[in-house]
């Protein structure tokens, strides 16, 4: 397979490239942060940013569900781009005219140029733009989430979990890198393997991270113990897009998610938390991988199954006990779009 | 989608053409049949004729199951193609020198063109080949394991069951119909759908009769009843190969067969009757969609799942009772490869 047609595509919007068989993931991003201290120049500040995601995608996902669990929808808007983009940038197709109403640009593209004329890495979302000057402050996404837990504390509701806690960060930083490598990454190295012994290894490699997953869920309610955290974010992202469109399209088949009881219950569990389930848009996610990735499916038709509605069933997750929150409590604002 | 290409390849090999948007299966086989009366030249003779299959075939595989149900092994002998093939025709390259030891041809279409020279139609298996001549006589599919039924009766082993009972044939052939058009060529519909409407009307039609299906044998134990018959070796071959290509590969993706507890109890019961999974292959199986098929499967890799694993686990249909083998007895040689 030559890969490299697929490859320059994805590195145009979702920063993927390939060296040899396996595909590798680009993760030079624009490294900003916006702080309480304005290190680098950009202050955390009510109305100022705009949270560009597209809904389909996973990493822009983790945004959705933090800002979502925290309370920041007044402090940070957002701005959604359509499921599926041109070879070089993320497009506002779903506004009203294909223009983003807060930054008056139809590609998301300009915002990176504003930073950086003629940038030349992946057009990427999630991305913090800075309103007055419409340029592109971060696409950092593993920051972006812990920024919005540790800087941004003046504006989370009332509430609001801790979700990064310093007494857990160690050990959630060997989590999320494991998570990180074997399985948000993973079902992309299984669908993009240029060879059948590359498929082979990143199967082999998905598949053994998710037994580990579901040995370490079955005896507590959350990967980092009793409370939802960033951890659970993380992995939420790619086990929500599992059966829709990794089984299948991305060929990460031994089994389905709902065919592995304790991750499945899991992943329930957080569907049905207010901030995890209502940011998810099963349609968009599909429509994305199914037409974006042309060398992987020619017809761009899209599959009209899996039926989704197991997600809502009772997940008996609470018989471990735990708290979601900890001493804060679930969102009760209703989800924004 | 342009299925030009892909509809000339399978027209090829698997009698498929597209006409505007949906698929349309070539019907117009060599109909000569091998009879008791020899009506059309070709009388039942023990060791006469070969029928050439190749294991990842649906359609082939009805013959083979059949053949092993009746015990026509030492009348009638089996030459088994690879599972791929190149674009006009199935290939012996399974065998030594990739040749037919017994028809000693490397492609199937040589014993085609020796019955009609520059045969213009689909190379198909399963074919029946006169060995004298070398010549096919018949790749009529429907008909070939009926006559097993009918015409070869002299040679059945002891115990082989009655597969199309005179009494049942007028409800049987309504059953078959329905099945054929729905299932069988079903799932065919949805993957080489060339449009979004044409997939998504041809996926609704595809899980309204599996659902049809699964009430008909939530209380009785085969399609017809009792006992097995020529219904349940037509219905099987799809089912067999659901999970394992149709679902991810072909998008029939509302839910996979092991998740409808009836029809995949029903499958697993067939598939545990020695002459039904004895006679399945699932990594030619899948190597044939994945492979031939580059059209839909541009890269070639071949997942590797689904696990199978659980097609030998307990079906408890035994509970219906039911006699699977009516009067007779089940097979008890060994499936030949």
């Amino acid at each position: 397979m030559d890969t490299n047609s697929d490859a320059q595509t994805d590195f145009g919007t979702q920063g993927i490239y390939v060296t040899g068989d396996e595909y590798t993931r680009d993760t030079n991003y624009i490294e900003s942060r916006i702080t309480g201290d304005a290190a680098d120049g950009y202050p955390v500040e009510a109305g100022r940013y705009r949270l560009v995601v597209a809904r389909a995608c996973p990493w822009a996902h983790r945004s959705t569900i933090v800002r979502r669990l925290l309370g920041l929808e007044d402090a940070i808007s957002i701005g959604v781009c359509g499921p599926t983009h041109d070879v070089r940038s993320w497009t506002f197709d779903l506004d009203e005219g294909g223009v983003d109403p807060v930054l008056g640009i139809a590609r998301l593209q300009d915002a990176y140029f504003k930073r950086t004329p003629n940038y030349p890495r992946g057009i990427t979302v999630p991305a913090m733009v800075d309103v007055p000057s419409g340029a592109v402050v971060t696409n950092n996404f593993p920051q972006i989430t812990l920024d919005f837990s540790t800087e941004w504390t003046e504006f989370h509701r009332e509430g609001a979990p801790d979700l990064y806690p310093e007494a857990l960060r160690e050990e959630m930083a060997i989590v999320n890198k494991r998570v990180f490598t074997e399985v948000n990454n993973g079902v992309y190295r299984c669908g993009f393997a240029g060879s059948q012994e590359s498929y082979d290894a990143a199967y082999e490699r998905l598949f053994t991270a998710l037994d580990w997953l579901d040995e370490r869920l079955a005896t507590q309610r959350f990967l980092m113990g009793d409370t939802i955290t960033e951890a659970d974010v993380r992995l939420f992202t790619t086990l929500v897009r599992f059966d829709a469109v990794y089984h299948g399209h991305f060929k990460c088949n031994r089994n389905k998610l709902s065919e592995m009881p304790v991750l499945w219950a899991y992943a329930r569990d957080l569907f049905q938390t207010p901030g995890f389930g209502d940011t998810v848009n099963f349609e968009q996610i599909k429509e994305h991988y199914y037409v974006v990735h042309e060398d992987l499916n020619p017809t761009r038709i899209i599959p009209t199954g899996p039926d989704t509605s197991g997600w809502s069933t009772a997940h008996g997750r609470e018989s471990l006990g735990g708290r979601p929150f900890g001493s804060g409590t679930a969102p009760t604002r209703p989800a924004d779009d």
